[in-house]
């Protein structure tokens, strides 16, 4: 598949490593893809000339990655996410898949962050991306662990759930069949967009329980009665 | 142990009877315990006067609950709390453990709710009792599933957690001992009240997960890499 990634931090460039094994054709979008942008580090993340060096993998402007892509990938932080994918071109989102896994964190307190209030009541930064581009499938997913574990879920070896949502059950399935290549076993569909509320107050529960265990390296599994 | 239970409705009904079961003697307070308000039916619950007769339990004030229990628990709403254990009375929460299961709901615009903005923005309601009543041991604790779940946690035969948070290790042991005595196997402790916070949230992930799933028997539990 060939896949566009919005986002040059350390979860896109490790998500698009880990496709990019798998066989799929990665591009990775920024916003000024020069030599000099190209060799300064990233958020939690290295240069991207040496990302490309290593996976093979090619740094263009987020509309390239865009418009090349059949399926789309937002890794932006969560306030920044709409400008960004205003930058991919709203054409360019049309009829795709787009997968949403930002979360809006307010650290301006320290820790533990809160959501940004603007993402946080009664609405969250999946939904107003689907408002903003209403021709995308957006689905919100695996905004609810770390990098570590959406790479490797294997990692885990209990049972653990990839929460998702959004509004095209198609593109849910889409997503599922991508997860399944990275090894995720186990879904659990929260139902349409507005299941994104849920999803992003999870990595609330996810730093805490990141505080307490030490371990980056978990996950949430519902057991039912 | 002598159990004092602020708040009528059907948790504090059914923690209550189950309380009693294992042998606590349990009072339960309410604002005004007039025969004429025992025979209301209340939130999610059963008349007083019916409960009192099933079960044996005494139905007393808010403050005559709290001062004869060693240990207290507060089952009343979240955006109602504080006003309840004023009533319930500062000297008769000092240096006792005061469990706090509440959540702070805002269901002003329908389902899903959104915690309310004056408990979820660097706050909780666990951590706004805790600062109200600083001689209290409050430990935020079973609020993150359904009573159901509460008061027979093996109903799910997968590990799942309870979560709890608070400042004091020795009233979260106490919290710890009361929840085996109801058949809790598993526990995650996120640390001091700060960890209320990611607590509160996951009611907004449970609620999300009943409507997905059409059950309310379940929780969460942390899969460790």
């Amino acid at each position: 598949m060939k896949i566009g990634i919005i986002g040059g931090g350390g979860v896109g460039q490790a998500l698009g490593a880990a496709l990019l094994t798998l066989g799929h054709e990665v591009t990775l979008g920024i916003r000024t893809p020069s030599s000099e942008e190209l060799a300064k580090p990233r958020p939690q993340g290295k240069p991207l000339a040496e990302w490309s060096a290593a996976t093979g993998g090619k740094v263009v402007t987020m509309a390239e990655a865009a418009s090349d892509a059949d399926l789309i990938i937002n890794a932006t932080a969560g306030e920044a996410s709409i400008a960004a994918l205003t930058l991919a071109g709203a054409d360019n989102l049309a009829g795709k898949v787009l997968i949403d896994l930002s979360n809006p964190l307010d650290f301006s307190q320290g820790f533990p962050p809160a959501l940004s209030k603007q993402y946080s009541s009664h609405t969250s930064v999946g939904e107003q991306i689907q408002a903003a581009f209403p021709e995308a499938h957006v689905v919100k997913a695996f905004n609810t662990v770390g990098v570590g574990i959406i790479v490797n879920p294997g990692l885990i070896t209990k049972d653990h759930d990839l929460f998702l949502s959004g509004n095209d059950a198609a593109a849910k399935a889409t997503v599922t069949e991508l997860a399944r290549g990275l090894g995720w076993k186990s879904f659990l569909d929260l139902g349409d967009i507005k299941g994104s509320r849920a999803q992003e107050t999870i990595v609330l529960v996810w730093l805490q329980v990141m505080g307490a265990t030490g371990s980056s390296l978990h996950n949430l599994h519902v057991a039912l009665a």
